[in-house]
């Protein structure tokens, strides 16, 4: 066995963080078989020194000092969170030569190139398969399986509060709120459940992951975003009733004129293989130019999984600092267009309460025409004098798509607007 | 842009081999940005120098001499499969400090240890994503994505062919002639397809998914394989029928006692994520310790598919040979006892054809008992005098299940084996 030894530094001793802890201990001589070197554990940072503490965490190992711990370790793994102090911390790290291995998606969605130069410039490595799908390796699989092909979609389900809520809503028939709080009962949904129901946190993976597919520069603020506060008990049984589940999805495009990253409440024929990934569980779906269609799936989030990301970055990380090599490095050398939120696009599912008049449906197809989008199902049924129309466009600029919903919601014909939902039809 | 340049060789010109060739040619500049190199193709080893080509084929590089070839080159690509000249190619290529990317599954399945020695000891690569489950990265993901969690189990249908023909016969009603005469004259069997239907290509599959999940040398004649030869269509309507779809699946379970390896058809729950794998698609399941359950699938066979995966080690492999560092390297550290054919465990449904008669129930289900295997369900059913009793067993001992088996067949009151098929319950 080898005689190499990686001096490891844990920041923030959370969830995860004891976790990684704890199994760096009991599997220490697996990691040194799978890495080449024995990984010493040298620190523990987090502000809360005083805080009870599982008996395996090594209270002597506790510091408040993070940038000093940053800064003499040989791999340092972030699972602070946030942008600051953690953009710091890992900068120092990498700039001190230490690898790092972060979960921090919100970090790498806004900092990520800066922190990608810093690696390279200290040659060194910066690994993250944690901030996307938990256990699920989809990092590793855009970054080093696919290496040799092209990669022309990503569409998935990425984050495990929303699906569950969306599930809840859907199995239990319960509006948004009750679902939340059930989530919230459960400890899938934190007490500010913004950055998850908002999409923002999807977002942010999303961004992580447009950028690894088509080597470009994608950050989180060219992400179109909308998230599942204002899905209703009633749109997810008219989206069954149709042949649908609605999910909250992150779909990356690469197309002829640019690179389109959405995040939008979506709808999927029951036929779909994400319509069918339930609860907390992530999933998705890669295609590729030769490898065809490729689907990922797992937990996405939890103590365990994400500490099992974290750590196999560890052990490939701890490998080639004791034998050379690194990650491939992120590039941008594609830089490719990425489309602003007007251009992104999507196929749309309109329903309308509309008077139930000789007329009203080709004035309605009428507003879709003039903003030069073209129908792909258009489906009427009456009550109580109003009628119902839903109508589902062929794929289109949001821009345009959305002026026309604006347009239908000036209508004196339209009643009202019941819903606009995102469509995927294959 | 690097000037690193990689001199690679591609052995086999066949459906894959073009392929691969081909998009070396139109991918040039995308492999160079991510591998840091540029790869050059020096030689194409072929004994057929005067076969047709298309056009992308530089006939001016096409050799018979293979063996120069293989030893002249910074990396290797075997696609001629088999085991020899095989063999020899590929260890004179590793031996020449070449790196070598097969598709190989027969040769890394009988001499695996041998090549991954040869490769340590010349401190370069030996890739192999495409000998399992073609473009689904599986050996990336259990080799280096979880590298820091322990396997416990990997199940998967790892053989488009057979899992093509088992769809046929579920959705047509047809017999396993019929069936593969189907998957003939697509092209998704060969004219003699003995590896395929035998179950030989997935055992060959699970001895190197379980080398690899468990870290234990694994070779194909550790597994205990039974093919889809004897499948009638009564038996998979049957299965339907109590719920369940019959797939030819690869499990590798880590137990307490050591490894069990199997191919054999098996009956799923249908709610089971393997049981909606249809085609020729290929999926693995891999449950481990902190991750949990995941799921990779995608298309399993067919020359892009393959050259997808190909040229992906292709890249990781340059990417090694211009800047250092390499594979993670095989090693059967843990060193497992590896189950014999007796010994591997599962669980069975018996179909019997019994004479409908008091006590026959009590005397069948002591043949259980009297070789310690408990019944997890029994299902009855009269038919014209005789009546058929379903069995499931628990997982127990194959030998002992055998036993039971043969007992039951020389009973006086066991009228028929109707069926004898491994089950997964959960």
């Amino acid at each position: 066995m080898s005689q190499h030894e990686v001096r490891v530094a844990v920041l923030g001793a959370g969830t995860v963080g004891s976790q990684v802890i704890r199994l760096l201990g009991e599997r220490a001589e697996d990691f040194a078989q799978r890495s080449g070197a024995r990984l010493t554990l040298v620190g523990i940072g987090d502000r809360k020194v005083d805080a009870p503490r599982p008996d395996y965490i090594d209270r002597s190992l506790l510091t408040t000092d993070l940038t000093a711990l940053a800064t003499s370790a040989d791999l340092v793994v972030e699972l602070i969170g946030g942008i600051e102090p953690a953009r710091t911390l890992v900068l120092a790290a990498l700039n001190s030569g230490a690898s790092v291995v972060t979960a921090n998606k919100a970090l790498l969605a806004t900092h990520g190139p800066e922190l990608f130069e810093a690696a390279a410039a200290a040659d060194t490595d910066l690994y993250y398969e944690a901030a996307v799908a938990g256990a699920v390796p989809i990092v590793y699989a855009l970054r080093e399986s696919l290496a040799g092909d092209t990669v022309t979609r990503v569409l998935g389900i990425v984050n495990g509060t929303t699906n569950f809520i969306l599930d809840e809503m859907a199995t239990k028939g319960v509006g948004f709120d009750e679902a939340l709080a059930t989530a919230q009962q459960l400890g899938y949904a934190e007490a500010d459940p913004t950055a998850d129901v908002d999409g923002l946190d999807a977002a942010a993976k999303a961004a992580l992951l447009a950028s690894l597919a088509f080597h470009t520069r994608v950050s989180i603020a060219d992400v179109s975003v909308e998230g599942v506060r204002a899905i209703t008990a009633a749109d997810i049984a008219q989206a069954a009733e149709s042949g649908y589940a609605l999910k909250l999805l992150a779909i990356c495009d690469r197309l002829d004129d640019g690179v389109s990253v959405r995040v939008r409440p979506t709808l999927l024929p029951l036929s779909h293989p994400l319509a069918s990934v339930h609860g907390v569980f992530n999933a998705v779906v890669v295609e590729a130019e030769a490898a065809g269609r490729l689907m990922f799936y797992g937990r996405g989030a939890g103590g365990s999984a994400a500490a099992s990301a974290v750590l196999s970055d560890v052990v490939a990380a701890a490998s080639h600092k004791a034998h050379g090599g690194h990650a491939p490095r992120e590039s941008a050398y594609a830089a490719l267009r990425v489309l602003g939120p007007e251009e992104v696009r999507t196929a749309l599912s309109v329903r309308l309460k509309v008077a139930d008049e000789v007329g009203v449906l080709a004035g309605v197809a009428g507003v879709f025409a003039g903003n030069g989008i073209s129908i792909e199902s258009v489906r009427q049924s009456p009550a109580n004098g109003d009628s119902t129309i839903t109508i589902v466009s062929h794929v289109a600029r949001l821009g345009d798509l959305m002026r026309t919903v604006e347009e239908l919601r000036a209508s004196a014909s339209v009643h009202e607007i019941l819903s606009v939902t995102a469509v995927e039809t294959h």
